[in-house]
């Protein structure tokens, strides 16, 4: 076939399957892939790209692109030329989305756009800057043009930004046989769909069919008598992490997406749903971590701005805890063990804080945690803070009394850790239930909030037990 | 209607649709409607409980489970009798669902279990007792019997565990006509199916036609006319987390799973991958964490223990960094201005390291990180350890310098910091990178590592720069 192909033809078994797979074991592009990629972009042979990179799944292209080089990108894109599989850019981080979009003229992007999905479309057009926005939406057909800006006059993260314009309804006194007539004759459908929405002359919604139900159903039967309650329409306005929940509670494939009048004015389907699930799992967890919503792709000057207000936080609240320790430099100064031992009783706390508040932070999000089973929680966390400081108080206490030859280093620091273990369980539940209630994000907040409160408490307890019984 | 929900009529709006959310605004289970089913359950009035709980979805009924206490729990699935939906037990926690078929007798639990899904059946199934489980599957149906088992033979968690062996599958050589025909009149069909698979006689799986296409072709046309190469059959002992990444990188809404000799045994199904889905993201963020399998609904005994092991390694880690402090006690007995601040370098370095290693590790999991970018992120995240490292260290540099009247004490806190938030940057790719290619999970163990090199870097930089430019 290709002569990109031909190439590698005998480096790999006969399968011709398997010569087609573009990723190694780990999941990335294949190096031999890549460099064939790279000798045919250095030779400016169009036709092999075009042969060999335009029969990739888009989600294959997308990571193509991403292990691509800046410049590799737009020349791949610039000699695929309609070849280019704009639902590509779907797949790749916003930086190289832009990158690849701002190097194109906007006719360009236009005609690109008005062959995909209006959801594919939104999710191209909604990160460019307003003044190109307009101009490739002034290029576009009305119908179009109408569709994508409807989608785009919601706001970011909500439904109505999500949904696909495209979509199949009847009304509710054809019969099925005239559904499937309709559906055989009719051009512009959809690519694909999985239900037959049944709307009445004024688009308001009246309930949905799955296919399944109208190719098990008689002719004559009428679309009204098999019709299901759409139970669960989606406004177009609602949040895109709430509209998830809907789709896992009750398990949708797609849903039906109304407007304020309950008029339908498009749909939200599953794939679109993973990548939501998808974003806010990733969304908490780099939360916790501390990191905000850099990307794999970015600079190292980006990189390292995006990272510094955590830093810059974490300082503060290290500075605290050290004024803490600065109360009882005198104590300190007599019994040096204390500064060698000090670390221990604040970093446990921290990580039994973390524990608790990993547990709350997701119970909080998956929704499991609410007034119910609140009070039950916080008793157990409580409880498990105590036994656990129990637990590792004797333990450190023995190590700590043998290692200093002083029992009475090892009594503080036993009492020091149940103390703090204890803050921390309180800290690690209270605090990610507090940000909740006032309306904070528990993920963004609550690692900071946590380490400080166990790095006080810890050294508190520890040094302030330990300038009363030492003297 | 039922007296349960009219007692409750003159609290609530006129919609009767409103009347029906079990929910209150967080989420949770409305007390409300808590306390009217407690006090149903209090008077065993079970024909009430029938009529209001009976309608519940599924997974709404398993929020009420998860909200009720195990007596009433227990009580309300035996008050409930048949009208009891056993698919609700694949929405709980393992805990709830031992709990509960535990309670029932094996009889009992045979009949529900033939009336679900074989998916649902199964995960029902695979956490009880092997001998509950033969014997639960000695009173099934022959042919439910030998499904089930089927399923159950596949290790955990692979595609042929989740599958559901519930499928539509036609010769090739049908036409539209035909089939449609075969799905109006066949009662045995499963309850809902978006796409029908095509095989040979002894099931070899030839291709896939999805509804819409059936809906769209003239009742002449040949199914292998218009069938679609299934070009992502799902190997039925391929692990789930890796079906799942296919599902999501080709946008599938279903796959047929295959046996070693590419013959069709079932099918998995998007609902099932978005469940796998969020498992593995709340595994990352748990064993980031430091939290195991624990429920929520764990006791406090179970609770403490599976927290012990992670708090022990991390006793062990602190006992290595105090040790390292303690090589320095002449140092900091002399400038107790040390002891002061040692806890700020190890503590920034830590915060800079999981930084890193939040963004590695996910995008590990994420498979966004492979051989083709490594070096230009490995290259990234230690310039940017270099410069916030440079950044924080002047920063701190100034302020313990002004804070301890000692430009000296500015000098190595700030030089200390760079070296530390370099070794940050250094442990939080290289750890994760290391683990993931020895085929451990990076998420498990990269935090316990990172913080430890952070702690004993930052304290030997620190302490050590201090006691040689002090004496």
């Amino acid at each position: 076939m290709s002569d990109l192909l031909e190439k590698d033809s005998n480096e790999k078994s006969a399968d011709p399957r398997e010569a087609e797979d573009i990723y190694a074991e780990d999941g990335s592009v294949r190096s031999s892939y890549l460099d064939r990629v790279r000798a045919a972009l250095a030779e400016g042979r169009s036709d092999a790209l075009t042969r060999d990179v335009g029969r990739l799944h888009e989600s294959e292209l997308g990571d193509l692109l991403e292990a691509l080089d800046p410049e590799e990108r737009t020349r791949l894109v610039d000699l695929l030329g309609d070849a280019f599989d704009f639902s590509a850019l779907t797949e790749v981080d916003e930086g190289i989305r832009l990158e690849i979009v701002e190097s194109l003229p906007n006719d360009k992007i236009a005609i690109a756009l008005s062959e995909l999905d209006s959801d594919d479309a939104v999710y191209i057009l909604e990160d460019l800057e307003e003044d190109d926005q307009n101009d490739i939406l002034a290029k576009l057909p009305f119908t179009e043009r109408i569709r994508l800006r409807r989608s785009l006059d919601y706001p970011e993260d909500t439904a109505g930004r999500r949904m696909q314009t495209e979509f199949v309804a009847v009304p509710p006194f054809w019969t099925v046989g005239q559904t499937i007539d309709y559906l055989r004759d009719d051009e512009e459908l959809p690519e694909s769909f999985s239900q037959v929405f049944v709307i009445d002359p004024t688009f308001k919604l009246l309930g949905a069919v799955d296919l399944d139900r109208v190719l098990r159903t008689h002719r004559a039967t009428k679309i009204e008598d098999i019709m299901r309650d759409t139970s669960h329409p989606i406004p177009a306005q609602m949040d895109q992490e709430e509209a998830a929940q809907i789709f896992e509670q009750y398990d949708l494939l797609s849903a039906a997406v109304t407007d304020e009048n309950g008029r339908l004015v498009g749909i939200l389907t599953i794939d679109d749903v993973v990548d939501v699930i998808n974003e806010e799992a990733d969304e908490d967890i780099r939360r916790l971590g501390g990191v905000g919503d850099e990307e794999l792709s970015d600079t190292v000057r980006r990189t390292s701005r995006s990272r510094v207000p955590w830093l810059t936080i974490n300082l503060a609240t290290a500075i605290l805890a050290a004024t803490v320790i600065n109360l009882f430099d005198a104590t300190i100064q007599k019994v040096v063990a204390l500064a060698v031992l000090m670390p221990i009783v604040a970093g446990m706390g921290g990580n039994a804080g973390s524990q608790t508040m990993t547990v709350t932070v997701r119970a909080l999000a998956t929704r499991d945690l609410g007034i119910n089973n609140a009070a039950r929680i916080i008793r157990r966390e409580v409880l498990v803070g105590l036994v656990n400081g129990a637990v590792f108080g004797v333990l450190i206490g023995v190590v700590a009394g043998l290692w200093f030859e002083s029992p009475q280093i090892g009594y503080i620091i036993a009492i020091a850790m149940v103390v703090n273990m204890l803050a921390a369980a309180l800290a690690g539940i209270f605090i990610p239930l507090l940000l909740d209630r006032v309306g904070a994000d528990p993920a963004v907040a609550s690692t900071v909030f946590v380490t400080t409160v166990t790095d006080v408490v810890g050294f508190f307890a520890f040094l302030g037990i330990a300038s009363i019984w030492l003297g």
